[in-house]
C-alpha cells in the first residue's frame, strides 16, 4: 500500500552548464539540480537529494542507489563522460525496481539509449519557438492536476521521427510554432522499474519553474516510485507438477 | 496527490446463485459481494458499499455511481437483466473517470462487452482443476505484496483465446492443469477511466477468501481509482495561434 | 502466403453531400467512394466495388460482406441511418477477419464507436487550415512509399483529446497550423480482424486526389487484409491433459 | 507493394554443438542453420544463405547484411565469442530496416538484449517435457496457417518472468508440462526494423523439423521483411514555418 510511504528522490546533473553559460548559472543559481530539488522537497512525501557528474562516482555509489526510490537524470553536453560502470548500476536498479525520469536533453545519455535499445535520436532547433504540450491520456497519473494543455513559451525544439520503441503509454504530445509534433511523454516499464521521458526543460530557458512541469514531475516521481511486487527468480528451475 | 485521499467503492453482484444454488449460499452466505465488500472494509482507505441487480434501477442509481470511485462488478446468469439505461450509466461514468473491475464471469457482462468492442469469448471447463497464475509485469502496482504466483487449487478454467483487445498492460497468464493459458490479469485505459479485468472467481469455489486473490483485487482498487486529470472538451473549438 | 492473392475490397460511402452540396459534386463527381474506387483501382492486386448508404440494406449484404476483404468506411451526417442490423453485419465480420478502413468523419460512425468501446469523440474547426501529417512509425507498411511528411493545404482540423483507446500502433501524428495535434493514423486488431483510422479527407476539399493519401489508404488495404489464422472454438472444452 | 518481391534472408548459427555433441549432429547433420536454410528454401519469393561463428566476422560482414532482408539468429553457449563490432553492425542494420527473427536461446545473445534494453532472463529446465503453444492474436499475419495451438512432444522448458519489455505485440502463450507459461512468440518495432523472438527450437530435439516451426518462421519472414518507409532525418533543422 503506497499511502504515506517516503519516496527517496535523487536529483541527477550534469551541472556544467551551470559552470560555464553565465546565462544558465543566472536562471539556474543553484543548478538545473537544485532548482529541481527545491520545488520536489515542497511535497511532505519526498525526500529529496542530489547528485552531480564531478562528484566521485558521479555522485551515484551504490549506497545512494540502494536509498534511492526515483532518479531523476538531465545531462546534455558531458553524455560521454559518464563513466559505463555508473551507468551499469543505475541500469541494474531500474530493472530492479528503481524508477527513472530522464529530462529533455537526456534523451542521448548513456542510461536512456541502454534501456531504450535504440539510437534515441530526433530533430532539434533552438529557436526560442512556442511549444504546446497536450495530454492525450487524460486519465494517466501523470495527467493529475493539468489542463487540457500547457503551453511553454520559449523552448529548444524537438521533432519526430525520435527513435525510441512505441510507449507503453503515451501521455504527452507536443505542438511546434515550427511545424514539427512530438511525443514528449512517454512511459516504459522495464524489468521491475518504471522509465519515464519528458521532453521539456532546457538550460537557458526557466522551463523548470513553470507550475505545470513542475506539476509533472512531481505526478511522475509518485508514478515511478517501486512496487513491492515479485522479484523474479532466474535461471534453472524443477518442475511444480509432475512431468 | 493520491495519499490519504479515500476511494468510494462499490461491489455490484447480479446476486442469484446465492438465492437458487444452496452450495453458493453456504460457500457465500452474504453473497458474493458481501464476502469482497468484507476484505475491502478491512482497508482504511477504502469506503465501501454493495449494489445488486434486484434493487431499483440495480442499485446504480446516478447518485450512486457519481459517488463511486471504483465500481466492482460481478455476473453470471443474468447479464441479459441488467438494464441497456443502467448500462450505459456505468459506461459514462468509466469514460468519465470511475475504474471498473471486472471479476471472472463479468467478462459476458454488458458493460464489459460494451467497453471492449468485441465478444469478450473464450473457453471454458468446470472441472474442479488447478490454476496457477504467473505475474508477468513484477513492477506493475496491481503485482504488489505477490510471489512469482500463486495457486487457485480448485477452479473453473477459461482458456484461450480470450476475444478481448490486446491490453494495455498484461499483469497475469494463467497456467491450467487441463491444459490451456489464459490472460488473467488485463489493464486498460478507456476515457478518463481504468479497467481491470481479473479472471478468478467461482461461485462454488471460495476463491474470493483466498488472501492472494484479495490482494489483487485491493491493488486494483487503488490503481483504478480516478486521477484528477484534465476534462477534454470536446466539439467546435477556435484555433489557438492564428491561422 | 500473401503473395498473389487479390484482395476484394468495398468502399463504402454515405453519398449525401455528393448529393446535396454543389461543392461536394464538383469536387468529388462520382462520389468520393468513385474517387477512391478510382485510385484504388489502379492495384493490379485490388478488386474493387463500391455500396453506398441508399441501396438496399446500406449496400452491405450478406453477400457483398461474406465476400469482402477489406472494408473502406466514410460517413458524415448520416450515421444514424445505418441500421443497426447492417452494423452488427459489419462487426461480425472484421472480428472474423475482414479489414475495415475508417476515414475522417467515419470516427463518428455507429461502427467504429462499437468496435472501439469508447465516444471516439475529439475537436474540431473547419477553417481550411494546413495540417502537416508526421510519420512516427517509419518501419510500418502504412508508411511505406511515404517521406517523413505530409501537408495537407487545407483541412478541416481535428484535435485531441482523441476518445479512443491507445492504438495498438500509432502509424501518423498531425500538426495543425491552428495548435492543435491528432493520433491520425491508429492500427488496431479487434478479433481476427484488423481496424486503420485515417484522419485526413474531407468532403469540401480535394483530399483525396493526394498522392500521399491515395498511398496511405493502398497501404492500409494491404495491412489490414485478412490472414488465414486460426478460427478461434469458443465454449465449453474437453481437457488436454490429464486432470 | 510486397507482391513479388524477393526477400533475402540469411540464417545465423554459432554452429558450435554440431561440432562438439554427437546426438546434435546427428539430429542436425547439416547444422541447425543447414536445416532452417533447408526448409525456408522451398518458399519461392525467399533467397538464402547461412553464415556461422566461426567465420571470418562471423560471416556477418557489411556486404552480408547490407544485402540481407532479415536475419535468423541462432546462438546458445557462445554468446560472449560474438565480438562486439559485429554486434553493432547488426544492431545498425535492424533499426535501418532489417528484420531480425531471435530463435530459443538467443534469447540471451548480445544483440537481443542490446535491442531489448533489458536483461532478457527467464527460468529453465531441461526435462523433455511437453510445450502446447496458443495462437492469443489470430489475425496476426504471424500466425497464418495454424491451429489455436500447436504442441511440441519434448522440449526445454522457458519460464516467466521472462525479462523483455512488454512485446508491441504478443502472438503465442505457451503452456508447459512442468507447470509454468512463457510470452514465446514477440514482435518488436525498433527503429525502422522489426524483431520477433520465437522461443521454439532446441539443439537436442527435432524441433526445427516441425511443420508448425518451420511455418511460424515462414511468416515471421515475411512479416519483418524491410518496408520501403521514410529515412527519418536527425538533427539539427530549420523551421517548417514561420516561427
Amino acid at each position: 500500500m503506497n499511502v504515506n510511504r517516503n519516496i527517496k528522490v535523487t536529483v541527477w546533473n550534469e551541472n556544467r552548464h551551470e559552470k560555464t553559460h553565465k546565462k544558465v548559472a543566472e536562471i539556474y543559481p543553484k543548478g538545473i539540480h537544485g532548482a529541481i530539488a527545491d520545488f520536489l522537497s515542497q511535497e511532505s512525501d519526498f525526500e529529496v537529494r542530489t547528485a552531480t557528474l564531478d562528484e566521485p562516482e558521479h555522485g551515484l555509489t551504490k549506497e545512494v542507489l540502494d536509498s534511492t526510490d526515483v532518479l531523476i537524470w538531465w545531462g546534455h553536453i558531458a553524455h560521454n563522460e559518464v563513466r559505463d560502470e555508473v551507468v551499469d548500476r543505475v541500469y541494474d536498479r531500474v530493472l530492479n525496481g528503481m524508477g527513472l525520469i530522464v529530462l529533455h536533453s537526456g534523451h542521448f545519455s548513456k542510461i536512456f539509449k541502454k534501456l531504450m535499445g535504440t539510437t534515441c535520436n530526433l530533430k532539434w532547433r533552438e529557436a526560442g519557438e512556442k511549444e504546446r504540450i497536450w495530454v492525450v491520456e487524460p486519465g494517466h497519473p501523470i495527467a493529475e492536476g493539468l489542463g487540457e494543455y500547457f503551453e511553454i513559451p520559449q523552448t529548444e525544439m524537438y521533432g519526430e521521427r525520435f527513435d525510441v520503441p512505441a510507449p507503453d503509454t503515451l501521455v504527452f504530445i507536443s505542438w511546434f510554432a515550427g511545424g514539427e509534433v512530438f511525443r514528449s511523454g512517454c512511459c516504459y516499464n522495464r524489468g521491475r522499474g518504471k522509465v519515464f521521458y519528458f521532453r521539456p526543460g532546457h538550460e537557458t530557458f526557466p522551463i523548470f519553474y513553470q507550475p505545470e512541469v513542475q506539476r509533472v514531475i512531481k505526478n511522475a516521481v509518485r508514478w515511478a516510485a517501486p512496487v513491492n511486487g515479485p522479484v523474479p527468480h532466474f535461471g534453472n528451475v524443477k518442475p511444480l507438477e509432475n512431468i
